[in-house]
């Protein structure tokens, strides 16, 4: 029936000179309709339970050195309908099984002056739209570069939409919360300093992005499977609240160098009425390819601490020494300066974390500043920065690794590039190799500061093609991934899981670099979530960082217990408990939820959710089964009213419930939090109360 | 007393308000003084016995975002005079030992206002002026921007130069000679195309330069030691004769980024009223660091035959098939492809090479188009365009491996990098594994087509650290080098002997692409032998290529007994026989002599020589110490009249003189030579008829 029906209006718009194929989801309340222009110019629209959610848009590329370009003049030459309906198993994940369920429409498109080809393909989900480009092997395409893709998202209102602005090189601003068509006077207050930054336009804005509408549905755009391409920003036109997307460029302003065959990532579209569902969506997982790696034992979920937050106070220093004005790897004699008697990374106070960590159950221990070259490594646009594998003289790597496995602790390995690329590149085999003879298995990178080649962005297409080549060489070597200030996830993790997180976003450091909105990580799962896990490394139980670094006044801007709930709605595979061992020693009762909570889960249930307001999630850990909650709030004090009904039926459980006090507050009282334990069932409901820049944590525990 | 002088004229400067240091060279002939001018700018202006070479010339740099730059506001701090003479034995060359010997005058000057400091050091040789700038350690210069470097080179008339086009990619143009003030004119007709070039100034040219005073002054600019910097070029000021160095940009338009402590390259001026001089200069290796390669028996002078010059002419092709409109490495299956029955890289007539090889005594075979990626390795900017292991279906590595092996020849590696120069290093080190289990010591590698990272130069400092960092694992494997289209060298081949040739300037191929100026080989020892041999791979006999290719209509200019002397011209540890094995077969004579000479020697002799017109040089081969000589001759007829008073007194010697007959002309009949034997000593004198573009060449037999 619904291919007669499809005919027949295809017959209609044939004939009334345009062609129009629609497609709906499989619960059929999102339907997509692509039509093709009078001009052959091929666009969209995209309805969500008869609203219009995107209105009709442009499709297509603009190329260099082509008069055709690919944006027009197309005829029809094939459509195809298929559904697919199949579930997988990720490696880690928020949940154990995932669907990946759509119906999809591929519409082969013929340019007739030019004679060249290129596939629209649509895949319409429960949740959202996908849809991407390809090129399939032909005689007059082969080798072109794109100017820019003319991929457009046209709005049907001024939207409420928490953004940040678009930039070539970081994604660590703060979220600015407003309409649409006040980015534009928002945009030079939003661009605030950073260490390498490239903003472009006035109304840019980088995805994944949110919105709601006025009347209540939520909105995400953003890409899946970036490979191969660049990064896509979005440009708004704000008289007409159109979003076309906008690549990042090369050093010559050219954006991407395409063989055919090949595809470009996907471009998403999420919609729901509900939150929650913009939460819980797989989407752009599913529209990645499935798991290439073989054997996967050796990739675990890791709760770990380290010598780190010392730094970013500043109460250490990643520097060894403060003798020499610059070094030279291979000449600078390291054993004849004089310590600076401030370094973080020495073999006592790394075996201390060692120590905390085996005591409370952790699994690794991440240290910075191990490896010579700290001394000059920012800002000197330095090739040569670092050699991966030579430690100061007081960090004695043999040591360190034989005391870590005798107390049953892993290492994690820190490799700062600052973001001199070609030189990780030249040492990566050797810092891998090094990895693996001394007992690390995770690598955490950072790509600090502008990108050498000098002139080249963080999110071009040349540099992607290094984080999937870092990502991949690891997977030779069996070593996971945590690429900090590299290009934010588009779900790569499920065809490559041992990229087991990326910062890429704006985390816990700038806390200790000025403070983050209150509200900051209730829009961080709508956003920067989409797409991958964050090292958010939450856990700082000490708010006022003068308390350990007296020359920083800065201000963590949370409560106590919303540290807590952070483990739950900043899912990650990867959890810190960041701050540093004699703070947790300060508040052992609260830090037992973080000693206790999961990092790798079976089930997730988002419960209530607002962007920029708060978000409340229930997590099943793997194997034990065992049920965690956690609850973030934003700028106003809230009572959160939720229903404990994802317990299991019939059975009690012990809620130890983690919570601001009454007079907490994330500036004047965080630290105040209370622990109560109350007997539950899955027909219990509770009020919880919920400071400005607050929230809960919950640990349940069966009464058997 | 030459310091009480020393002393006694500085008094007198610094009484006048300027600052004047003379420096002599070992002969007294070279005069160098260096002047501070009164607003404390370097200067240094050059004599030569007596007559002016370089008037009053400008010293110092622009930096990038600094207020100062290095030009000016400069205070004596120190000057230091010293003297150094050693000798030392290049592990190839055309001597067995070269002497170093100069007097030295290193001058530091403090800037006042930043209070930083440089040295500028000054040798003064025999046969030419080297400086450079120095960079000490210090506080206020650690790192820094070069804008661009302002040293001049001011000319004491409108010389005679023999001169390319500047460029920040090409060497490739044939060679323009004119007048300094006609270079502006002649500009635009000297830019021929090329498969990747930049050039940047209507009177800008590349070194080395050669240039000849109407007084008969030879003078060669140049520069030694190029690591970690970029190329210089020199732009000229045609109204007052003065060139200034003009450095090869990055993508952003920046210079150079350095690090104190370091140094620039050296800048080099030769001076002779003798051109011979010019030509057996070993100036611009003293200049550099000795020999870093702590055992070099693995160093190899080789001569070779090769699978390329079928490819060069179009008779055969690099590539397997013409079936795919690209490939993809690791996915295209070239075992399904129609062979396009033209590889000239197939196992069978590899063989023939080898034979061929292997009955005339030459020790390596190259083999071009035998890995898999030619289809559409050109134009396209493909980053992933060859991955250097994987062969062609036709081209069985291991069993030509044993089979040179059992033939005694070497089997000599090709990478052809399409200038997609991530790539190469990305699988630098597997490719190198690779030649050594298969039996391939010496590589050829190329640089065709624009630089990928797209944006970058071939001459930038950015791939200038390329090409050194790909010579210096080479080394790590014991392998050897033979960079084409990498930058032109500068004496590195002093520190690291295994790089044994570059091209990186018009080399034989051109004769094929349309011919060459048939005096272009009286040129290039002038020029680009300066810093490092180049794999010229002389020795074509069929100079209608039309007769190898029909379609291919191009002439070599040049007659055979010219290409016989280019063994001797051209010097090089590395030479071809580049022709088609059936060429040589059809003029046995006339092979024989490329099968006698020698690529390694104890003694050169160059006994007369005029840039654009005519060189004849004579050398002794190591271990034989047989004498061989080679003359060749540029666009007029002429009568070699010369001694040859370099044999050994009291010796006979049978003289087997290759030469042009009466009748032979480059273009007209460039076959017609003579062969004679004749008894010679160290007495005997020689007038040889050379026509237009030809030339002779002698092997000499001691009779005993």
């Amino acid at each position: 029936m619904k291919n007669i029906l499809s005919t027949f209006l295809l017959s209609i718009f044939i004939c009334s000179g345009l062609f129009a194929q629609e497609l709906k989801s499989p619960n059929g309340n999102l339907t997509m309709t692509f039509t093709l222009l009078n001009d052959g110019a091929p666009t969209y629209q995209l309805n969500y339970k008869n609203k219009q959610i995107v209105k009709s848009s442009k499709l297509g590329l603009e190329l260099k050195n082509d008069k055709k370009s690919l944006l027009n003049d197309f005829t029809i030459a094939d459509t195809k309908t298929t559904s697919f309906d199949e579930s997988w198993s990720p490696v880690w994940g928020e949940v154990k099984t995932i669907r990946n369920h759509y119906n999809e429409l591929a519409i082969t498109l013929n340019q007739k002056e030019s004679n060249r080809q290129i596939i629209i393909r649509f895949r319409l989900f429960n949740d959202g739209l996908g849809f991407r480009y390809e090129f399939p092997t032909q005689k007059n395409l082969t080798y072109f570069v794109i100017k820019e893709e003319k991929t457009q998202f046209a709005m049907a209102g001024d939207h409420t939409a928490y953004w940040l602005a678009g930039d070539y090189d970081t994604q660590e601003y703060d979220y600015t919360t407003s309409k649409l068509s006040e980015i534009r006077a928002l945009n030079a207050k939003a661009v605030t300093a950073n260490l390498s930054q490239k903003p472009f336009s006035q109304t840019g804005v980088q995805t994944s992005l949110m919105m709601k509408s006025a009347d209540g549905i939520y909105i995400n755009l953003h890409e899946a499977a970036l490979i191969n391409y660049p990064a896509m920003h979005l440009n708004l036109d704000d008289q007409n609240m159109i979003f076309q997307s906008w690549l990042t460029p090369d050093m010559k302003g050219d954006k991407g160098y395409m063989q055919a065959p090949s595809t470009t990532p996907w471009r998403t579209v999420m919609v729901s009425d509900d939150a929650r569902e913009i939460l819980a969506s797989k989407m752009i997982y599913n529209l990645n390819e499935p798991n290439k790696i073989k054997e996967t034992s050796w990739i675990k979920p890791t709760k770990y601490v380290g010598v780190w937050w010392e730094m970013i106070t500043g109460k250490s220093s990643w520097a060894y020494t403060d003798d020499y004005p610059s070094v030279e790897l291979g000449k600078t004699d390291f054993t004849k300066a004089k310590p600076n008697g401030k370094h973080g990374a020495n073999t006592a106070n790394v075996k201390k974390y060692i120590d905390f960590a085996a005591q409370h159950g952790f699994d690794a221990v991440l240290v910075e500043g191990w490896n010579i070259g700290w001394e000059d490594w920012y800002g000197n646009s330095k090739d040569y920065v670092f050699d991966f594998v030579t430690p100061y003289p007081d960090f004695n790597v043999t040591e360190i690794r034989d005391y870590a496995k005798g107390k049953g602790v892993k290492m994690m390995m820190h490799h700062e590039t600052s973001s001199s690329v070609r030189n990780y590149e030249r040492h990566l085999d050797t810092a891998y190799k090094f990895m693996k003879a001394n007992g690390y298995d995770a690598v955490k990178s950072g790509y600090v500061g502008d990108i050498l080649p000098r002139g080249e962005n963080h999110y071009s297409q040349w540099i992607i093609n290094h984080y999937q080549y870092a990502l991949e060489q690891a997977a030779k070597y069996k070593i996971m991934v945590n690429a900090h200030e590299a290009v934010r996830p588009t779900g790569i993790a499920r065809t490559y899981p041992n990229l087991l997180g990326n910062e890429s976003a704006r985390g816990t450091e700038y806390q200790a670099f000025g403070g983050s909105k209150p509200n900051h990580v209730t829009i961080l799962p709508f956003t920067r979530l989409q797409g991958g896990p964050m090292d958010y490394t939450p856990g700082i139980f000490e708010m006022d960082i003068s308390k350990i670094n007296p020359s920083n006044n800065s201000h963590v801007n949370s409560t106590l217990a919303n540290q807590l709930a952070l483990y739950l709605t900043m899912y990650s595979p990867l959890q810190m408990a960041a701050d540093l061992p004699e703070n947790y020693n300060r508040f052992p009762d609260a830090f037992q939820f973080i000693k206790d909570v999961a990092v790798d889960w079976d089930d997730s249930k988002y419960i209530e959710a607002e962007p920029g307001q708060y978000v409340t999630v229930a997590r099943k850990a793997k194997n034990t089964g065992q049920w965690f909650l956690g609850s973030v709030n934003g700028e106003t004090v809230r009572i959160s009213t939720i229903k404990l009904d994802f317990l299991e039926a019939g059975k009690k459980y012990t809620a130890t419930i983690y919570a601001d006090a009454k007079d907490a507050h994330y500036k004047t009282n965080p630290q105040a939090y209370t622990i109560r334990k109350v007997v539950v069932t899955n027909k219990s409901k509770l009020a919880q109360f919920c400071a400005v820049g607050g929230g809960y944590a919950i640990s349940f525990v069966e009464n058997k």
